[in-house]
């Protein structure tokens, strides 16, 4: 899934690259053997919301892989040139189809085995006229009692309904960090 | 400064690119025209802290591009496999040589022009064994009258750092987002 992020070629000359550690670096990187541009890669940021309408969550099932068909929040990768904020309620548009008005931020989720930092705004729905974008089968609200727990798609949306459910229970939501280990085999 | 970012060639294969929409997408990226790998190119994210000691603020001035001789919180880019506190950590103990206990996650500042995502840290120094590291110049604590304001390397660092002392004189730490639009030129 991250093949592309695999440098073995140059982006800017084309020519090969060798993974070294460049003068004044301490971690090896790609570079290129021609013109010596250095190809950092860091972690990328998935934003997406927490939308809610009259106490039920909406939820996405998703149409793609990783994780066909189970259900999500929606979320995606950000795009250069946006803000958190402006790629949350994007990806809440694009896979939901669905109007909001943003809130405050409630999640910061490390994934570092994924590469990925997974950020979660509260949202409000403006309306239920919200339907299924091309990367959702299904978009549903859900009663915190009709979650489905054994099909949520990523434990970073998991641990986000979860520390949302609990902040609503004790009626003030924080802003939390988390940082997810990789998962042991077995 | 953000070359590398510039994808004239395919670093799966090496052959040239074009800038195109793919299949189900909204956006053209650069699309290899031999193996057909997608090139997306994201927001990075940068990570730091805010450290005290004893209601002072360390700060580090620049040794390196952009903003030389200008002061900052420690901060830079995240690495792959780290989380956002990890890194954070690490460019304290890489910039300004300090021991820190980090604290909680106190802003998120988006820069949709620079593609990236400030991401700064609460922190408690150890002890005063400090020093400048490679691409630190010195490093100083500040009690908030003595902060340099018009020295200031970054504008992600200045709102940190006011918000820092607003909350301080208020008695409480929250968590903050702000989104810094381009300066308008002129």
């Amino acid at each position: 899934m991250n093949f592309y992020r695999a440098i073995h070629f140059c982006s800017a000359c084309g020519n090969t690259t060798t993974q070294r550690v460049p003068v004044g670096d301490t971690r090896e990187r790609a570079c290129c053997d021609s013109c010596g541009t250095v190809h950092y890669v860091n972690p990328r940021p998935v934003v997406g919301t927490i939308p809610v309408w009259d106490g039920q969550v909406l939820l996405c099932r998703r149409a793609i892989e990783p994780r066909h068909g189970y259900w999500t929040l929606p979320a995606g990768f950000m795009e250069v040139g946006e803000t958190t904020a402006e790629g949350a309620a994007r990806e809440t548009r694009e896979e939901a189809c669905a109007r909001i008005e943003l809130g405050s931020l409630f999640s910061l989720i490390d994934v570092p085995a994924a590469e990925q930092i997974h950020i979660f705004y509260r949202a409000q729905l403006l309306d239920t006229g919200f339907s299924p974008g091309e990367e959702s089968l299904d978009v549903r609200l859900f009663l915190e009692d009709e979650i489905p727990w054994n099909e949520i798609a990523f434990r970073s949306v998991d641990t986000t309904l979860r520390l949302f459910f609990e902040d609503r229970a004790r009626g003030s939501f924080g802003t939390h960090t988390r940082a997810l280990q990789p998962r042991t085999p077995g």
